[in-house]
């Protein structure tokens, strides 16, 4: 096949590495598998431009044991295959090896180029901090449920845990356009709640609703929440794609932080020897793709990540990622007042401790239970 | 908590299979877990209001020992809470418990307000048939492909490939809007190569170039393939979100025939105790989410599928679905030209055979080749 290939490769590349399961044979065969899955998924043979096979053609930078059967590849790919888009640079790291078994992907860096293109977060943990006047210590959040809860009633209950002290105070991720909750009214309301909570204590708490689409108007609805005094989004990647996330973290006539939520997203991670590495999937890439906040289910709550699992991705939120600013960890799902002090040892005052149903479970007065929740944060 | 709830529930439940590993027990728990977890997400002694406890938990409907430490349960979850949105609709039916061991999403079944609401594909087999031209045999597709080539190299593929007699002609999935390949020429020059070998063989093929996003673009993308004549788009829900491909598929103005490719979306079905069965996610939900044609790859190729797995994709394709076109199941990744008349023995003729890399190895004329397939095609 003739080719004269018009690609001027700028030599930087982008490096993933990768676990590999199985003897070293079959290991080194995945790597090389990947190399060409992830690119020009073509008989490699018929291919003779030179400059395709040198850079569209990922590359093994390096390849070791790591454990029993458990290899490690780092592969490098050209920067401009990404098409310095976020679809098309997800699926460079793990589009078609997504269907293949015994590869995982553990974490992956991003020449300078990239993450000038891939702004990350509007706000990271110190725009956070400074936007809720929070200097140091871990911030606490809450949300709206449970679902069936009208309008009126679930800005009752915001009015209550903002005037018990939440710093952020999230939509139930389940909380859509439904008929007997309507999006429009739930956050109109429920913001005014908030702000005349403010008012009351004197903090900066925000409201962060949850956008989940249609696609062709989650714009909209973002524009809608800033409208009417929200200060920032709960998105679910998993369900609307995460460029779109990425997309409105970017805009800068929003600027509102994001609180990203897992759902839809576990079967990347649950399986060890297949798809992402915890720290990846709810680390790097919320990260890179506009989270200032993410939320994973803790350790010994209803989920069954592990601590290490868990830690891996608070470590993963804050180090250094190019020029992308570290976001916050939000371990949650189930967590427990009788926690708090675990948490903290744990993760230190950099998370964003989210407790839900628990919070209800106190005592009958929320804004007691809220109040008490707050204290036990800032004594230790 | 005094609840006074507005919902006044159709009384239509949107029904889930579920299978539930471990003991009967445990079993047993993940079933009642789903109806909490996927609908309140609150500790269930505190909510009172029966219209919440009534309508808005999930129903255990049916429970039932299938195998060894397998169970099977039959959900149903109140219409409403979906909102009548595909990406609350994917929440409800798998949002939060994606992230716990040992539950996997069988099927589920939309009662007929709900299938109204969602249209599925715009042309379905029907449809694609009649634009095709094809009314019987098998359809034939290939890709463009490999990435690196320029557009006008493209371009030059694309009309050897049509000339030859290929039906459909995709993008490979891994091109997007890269320097080398810029989206806006390659859609141009290779629907211009496309029309021009129809000139001459007198079919009707079709191009159906890969868009990808950004998230903020996909429309315009769309509109742009329209424009320049290009018969059908090619999307990969598991990068864009499948709420995007829904709405293009819904978009009156576009109609196009949309082909799903299975990138990024592996991790969902892999792992045989977690996550949805292959006929559930490459089958129903790409047939609710618009898809015409839902690739995914073959068993004996260079994937794991097994011939169960992929049949049972192709069943889910054309079983009844509320109002809900039949659409084409598309075995590919890796499928050789030899194995024409296997595929044809298992999936029938409601079926498009995909041959990517192995089209290119038979011998040095690519429409020679082409003929080959299509020959081969028609004459089973």
């Amino acid at each position: 096949m003739p080719l004269v290939n018009e690609l001027t490769p700028s030599g930087q590349r982008l490096t993933a590495v990768y676990s590999l399961f199985g003897e070293k044979e079959e290991a080194w065969e995945k790597a090389r598998d990947i190399c060409i899955e992830q690119t020009i998924e073509f008989p490699q043979d018929l291919v003779e431009a030179p400059m395709i096979r040198d850079t569209i053609f990922g590359k093994i930078e390096h390849f070791q044991r790591v454990g029993d059967r458990k290899y490690e590849a780092v592969i490098s790919f050209a920067i401009e295959i990404s098409g310095m888009e976020l679809p098309q640079l997800l699926n460079v790291l793990f589009g078609n090896i997504s269907m293949k078994l015994g590869i995982r992907l553990e974490s992956f860096e991003l020449p300078d180029i990239l993450s000038k293109v891939f702004e990350g977060p509007c706000c990271g943990r110190r725009g956070l901090r400074e936007l809720l006047g929070v200097p140091k210590r871990p911030l606490i959040a809450t949300a709206l449920k449970p679902m069936g809860l009208s309008p009126r009633q679930l800005a009752d209950l915001a009015y209550k845990l903002i005037l018990g002290g939440i710093d952020i105070l999230k939509d139930d991720h389940g909380l859509a356009d439904q008929a007997f909750c309507p999006f429009k009214e739930r956050i109109k309301y429920c913001s005014e709640a908030v702000e005349r909570a403010n008012r009351e204590t004197g903090f900066k708490s925000i409201y962060m609703p949850n956008i989940t689409g249609p696609a062709s108007a989650i714009t909209k609805q973002a524009k809608y929440v800033k409208k009417n005094g929200a200060g920032g989004l709960l998105i679910s990647p998993g369900l609307t794609g995460f460029d779109i996330m990425n997309q409105l973290a970017a805009d800068k006539g929003l600027r509102l932080p994001i609180m990203c939520h897992p759902s839809f997203l576990g079967s990347y991670v649950l399986n060890p020897t297949a798809g992402f590495s915890h720290a990846v999937l709810f680390g790097q890439i919320a990260r890179l793709a506009g989270a200032d906040v993410t939320v994973y289910p803790n350790f010994g709550g209803r989920f069954p990540f592990t601590k290490d699992e868990c830690l891996s991705i608070a470590e993963a939120t804050g180090r250094p990622m190019a020029s992308i600013a570290p976001i916050f960890p939000s371990p949650s799902g189930g967590m427990k007042l009788e926690r708090i002090g675990e948490v903290i040892d744990v993760y230190g005052k950099e998370v964003v401790i989210l407790i839900g149903g628990d919070l209800h479970c106190r005592g009958s007065d929320l804004v007691e239970n809220t109040r008490f929740f707050r204290k036990r944060v800032e004594k230790l």
